[in-house]
């Protein structure tokens, strides 16, 4: 029975997700998402009233349209994690397939507030949740694992298929973490496991091969570290403090408000998307916020919120979007004064994120920061730790899979190239057991383990 | 008699240059420029509405408030050449000065445009005509002469104030080319007969002073090469053409038009300042376009002539505004597709600029070359050579006008610094004869020469 | 009573500190270093037999001639901690004075090495050991505290003199860590207390100034986390391992050795330098090396330790020298085969420190790397966190001293460029109250506080 | 009839280039170069006196060894230009194979010095000279043509095999320079014609490949205005004047000894390699010295004429070696005062190339420049143009030739993606009709054109 891995998105950027593993006539999805940075290239662009067709020919999308070609039934659609580049083109292509959506609970919960806000198409596939640790029967033939891994979002795993011909891993996104405190450590025996057992091909990101750093990528711990040291004097002083990071990090939100409910201030965690993701992560028990917090999302409650800190600065932390400067989030627009917080002398502001480094990020940051500057306010930058697995995590876990083949994905063709000559250090060999694909583009594998 | 600089604007930025020097009672102002780059700062920033004041606490003219402190009398408001961050707050801030205003022809054109522009303030200082090479006699004790140099805009000079204490050198900008078309090459020997005179103290821009080679500036004959090998062969072909480059830059513009003159193309120069420089430049007999060139700035005219271009595109050249991105300009329109100008696969678009390197130039370019990209377009980027001294060319000019005193001028600190350090090479010692001021402090020199 | 600061060494570089403090008659000297970097200039150099006044000329220690002119008694030569860029002068230069040494236990213990390896002049100045926290009389108007700061070296202070017209803060160098295992946190309290009674001048270091992030330095706390995630693993494999730092970071080789202790590994500590250090800091009190753990600082013995660490790679951890590269450092001398031990697939090495960022830190470093790596060694760089103040640690600093007068140090004219800025932010003015001075220069305080 | 492309070495580095093209059961080898990056590696490598095997296991020369494995008959060993990283290996490796070596004459000539030069292997391979522009029957379905082409060395050449599949194209390396005046232009007729002809596969290298400017390559007669704008105004001083560059760039040299002709002072060209390839380009009758120019490359003759030259620095302009700063060359022992002459404050020193990019170099040039400059030197960097395509060179080669497949090489595997990035935009696809080769690897091409 040949094996064959199918690059539909991601294979020539960092952004929109889609793989799919063809086993004998059994195929499996993995993952759909967008390119956010498409976006800016048409101005007209309405995500959410578009046809799919138009969004792949703007790139906004995996085109997804060779799978027609593909001769094979589709059996699952499988979902690694719920940030937007893998889940977020799911209501514009899923209801293409009879195939179930198979994901974590916070995961799938994400993707049905996707689902939910689609105008456009109706997305009616079965959902089936499944927990990092568990297995479950896809076809006679293919078995679906979710190994327990660690991310920047909770309840991220390492989908692992086993099959006849061996086990095909998908890892995208990951990085290896030992000291979260929302989630374990990743399940490193288990992947010696599937080692041991026989990898036919691994698909992992190489969102940080590139980068000089010979590293593990540091843990959380640092970051938690790193923010109590900024944040505790500040925190009794007079002045205001607002800190910005990721919605959708929860791991990074319950290090940030527990260290701002060791004083005595309320923390107002502020915007649409922060309330989306920590209420859904507080009503599953994921996140356990301090009494002393509220959400607020709606413009109009953030406006209130935003007055009653305005006016008594020192009672309050602000937990904020915006950190990447994009004019319409919230921290961006308190920094060009408008809404009711102003900005004043003194004034603390802690961006927990680094800038995602294209152009338009990095002027959007430079504006906001200038102006935050120019009202006066202290700004710490890159209070965070990155997400993603470092050059030496990724030799950690090529050794321990030690799979058969290796299938570089998550970047832009210089990443992938990186992480081939990561790959070739540890003895693998492009075009022999490496395999660099464009978007579009198969490997076969015949012949199994 | 004492001597005294006073630093007005631009000693802790690229921009709004102003200067003054005291030479006993008399007081002499250089450049009213403003600082393009502040504007973004506060989104609701209309200019030609706005009040001095107001735009002084924006940051984006000089603080000229000091003024009424200085002990003396405003005799003459002296511009050094063209460019708005020279000339752009004239009509801000020349109206609470008697004194009128002095500059070469094609200078004194555009001041004169600037000035009727304005909607808030009424200038009407006498206007002085004064072309390179000659003098004029400011007060009993001071005459001004207007030395030949090279810059970016035609009939830049470098300032010299003669008093009996010494020279005063104003040099901001210039560099060295001895092989433009249009101007002759720096009055070399005049630099250097002021240097045997006496010269007091001389101000100097450091645009490029920060840069690591140690060469002098490329002359624009190296741009005229360049652009002939990009273009020769591709005017010849059925695609489109459009170049962009500074509006101000005529002597870039001969070359191009020059070039594009051999070919059977009609030349189009598109763009409301692109209209409003080469237009007065050509009735000044400063700019002699080729038959086939016409000249539209008006939106309506702009888009009629690209509407028949588009149907034609092998018959025209487009010579345009745009070349940093700027979301208004012609060029970014058009990639984006908001004109009647549908680039296509196989055009070629020729980028005649450098980055001028801040955050938003760099993000606003990266997205119109990538629009122009994803329709098809060939582009050409960084045909250009810079229009300010380079290392070397400064070490040349301290060793022509053998200064006193050097005051570094037209950057941030650090610019500033490098140009200290290069000056220092030549003998200089900060602190004793080069002297770092902020913007509102002033250097005083007793003694003379 | 007029106050004089006069920058001796240190004010156009990073290296050659020097500096001194003159209160009416009365000198301090603050400091005697040496600029390493320049030794490469002169192959010739033989630092230990040659005469100051070569040295100097070669710009290798402080040009304190000038202290000939200077009308006053030089009363004391304080040192702040014991690196090389602060001590390594002292034998070249402190007989010239009639005037004791003073330094906290462990500096004093480094340079009396020093003094006893010097073979061209003989230092014969008391010592006199003063503990951080501890105050001593230097004449009758001038008291000198040792404020207790931290850095990456034992027993590092911020020196205080306190003096009728207001108490001279020297702060070069200093990070502020508040989680070292072997220095209690800096006394924050103290220095707030100074800033109330009234700081006249504060002259401080700006080694990280010029970098872009706006952070707190990270803790050594940080540097223990990433080690462990590093090491742990490794530890347990049949492989070779070996970690470079700074022989000086006591704090960091009591981490290394910590972590190592808890496998079943013997610690090496090879070097002649790591001898030096550790042994003194041993002997003190300061380093507890577990029992584990053997130094070996003579080539002979050196070899033969690593001649049996070869036989039995996993028996052993080796902690050595050369973390730059150097290529007579026993790092750089093991990957170029040059010792017993042979580097094989497999060997992690682990290096504990930064590139001192000049092109020849760079280039030996790379070809260290590239050594190791080809002869089948992993390797994990830059497992560090800085010994440096970072800008925001800067900004709280100003904050508790408010200092009058700020004088940056310890930077070319770039970093204290930078550092103006920073202090400009904070209400200082370049030239009013923040005073960028060059080697040789001095900045008079009338008035006092 | 099947053709084969096997990549031997330059495919995972710039350096050691190395091809092999099977047709059928004819085997061509284009190129046997060197790598010297690696030569660093082991301190202790003497090339002239080592085995291939050993220089192979250094990665120092291409590992041929995988030839025997090849199941043909090598015809012939054909040489694109005279670089040492083409020509560099051909005394170890050209002895194996029965075959002639062809090259152009000035090529030869650079081969049979090479040759000379071994101590270990006899070179007795039949030499055949191939002009460009000519053709030469290689074996019954194989004929050998040579385009012309342009670099930075005289006569470089383009080789293309034209076979019953389609015609072959070895490019590597090249520029497309129309004013260069030792070299015509390019034979852009020809390469169009092949491309009508029906090109199967192009080699290419890929230098520039991954810089981030669009544009062609800048002209030798930039290189010359730049140099004559430097040098110009020197050459009447009273001071010294250095010049170095590339010895093999007889263009380079051509124009640096005209300017200096102008002068009236006398040209020295001194170092053993400046020696070794102007000699021989002046006896070919390449390069047309000026009379006041003398070539000295024994140590003797040069350290005669420096001696002479140092006492009378106006009367001589020294054309040297060094320019990369390795510490053996002529300037970098000048500038380490090891020669007779002593360079002074005032003298010039013009370095006409650009630093080549890896840590040891810059390092190196950093050091020498620092000591020419700690002696009084004024140094011009960077006066150079390169002699590698651009990207847009690289785009209109790919539409000039149309190939049916493209290979890219001479560059680390970032290199080869960023060619590859290029390509895709002018509609090539990886894997489909563009390959990257690892070394070792081969491509096999069946159906032809």
């Amino acid at each position: 029975m040949s094996v064959e891995v199918i690059a539909i998105g991601g294979y020539e950027e960092v952004g929109k997700n889609m793989s799919a593993v063809k086993v004998g006539e059994d195929v499996i999805i993995f993952d759909m998402g967008i390119h956010l940075d498409r976006i800016h290239i048409h101005e007209d662009t309405d995500i959410a009233r578009m046809h799919s067709l138009d969004l792949i020919e703007r790139g906004i999308i995996p085109d997804d349209t060779l799978m027609k070609d593909v001769d094979g039934k589709v059996r699952a659609i499988v979902f690694s994690h719920g940030h937007l580049d893998h889940i977020g083109a799911v209501a514009k292509l899923a209801h293409r397939y009879e195939a179930p959506l198979i994901a974590t609970p916070y995961t799938m919960a994400l993707i049905e507030k996707t689902i939910k806000g689609e105008r456009k198409f109706k997305v009616t596939n079965p959902l089936k949740v499944l927990n990092s640790g568990e297995k479950m029967q896809i076809s006679p033939d293919i078995t679906l694992e979710f190994v327990r891994t660690t991310h920047s979002i909770p309840q991220t795993v390492t989908p692992a298929l086993h099959t006849s011909e061996g086990i095909i891993v998908y890892s995208n996104d990951f990085k290896f973490d030992n000291h979260q405190t929302l989630s374990p450590p990743p399940d490193y025996q288990r992947f010696r496991e599937l080692g041991r057992k026989g990898v036919l091909a691994a698909i992992i990101d190489t969102t940080r091969a590139a980068e000089d750093d010979q590293l593990k990528t540091h843990s959380e711990k640092v970051a938690r570290l790193v923010l109590r040291d900024i944040m505790e004097e500040p925190l009794k002083e007079d002045s205001g403090m607002i800190i910005t990071t990721f919605s959708s990090h929860i791991e990074r939100i319950q290090a940030i408000t527990n260290i701002a409910s060791e004083s005595k201030r309320k923390i107002l965690l502020l915007g649409r998307s922060m309330e989306r993701f920590c209420t859904m992560a507080e009503n599953m028990g994921i996140l356990k916020l301090p009494k002393s917090a509220s959400i607020y999302g709606s413009p109009k409650a953030v406006n209130r919120a935003l007055a009653r800190a305005d006016e008594n600065r020192s009672d309050y932390v602000l937990v904020t979007t915006g950190h990447q400067g994009e004019p319409d989030a919230l921290l961006p627009r308190i920094a060009n004064g408008k809404t009711m917080f102003n900005v004043k002398p003194g004034d603390n502001v802690v961006i927990s994120a680094s800038v995602i480094p294209n152009p338009m990020n990095i002027a959007n940051r430079n504006l906001m920061e200038r102006r935050l500057k120019s009202s006066g306010a202290r700004i710490f930058t890159n209070a965070h730790v990155s997400g993603h697995a470092g050059k030496e995590d990724h030799r950690d876990f090529i050794r321990m899979l030690d799979p058969k083949h290796l299938i570089p994905s998550h970047g832009n063709l210089n990443m992938l190239a990186a992480y081939t000559e990561l790959a070739e250090e540890e003895g693998y060999k492009l075009g022999n057991d490496i395999h660099i694909l464009r978007n579009g583009q198969a490997q076969v594998f015949n012949g199994g383990i």
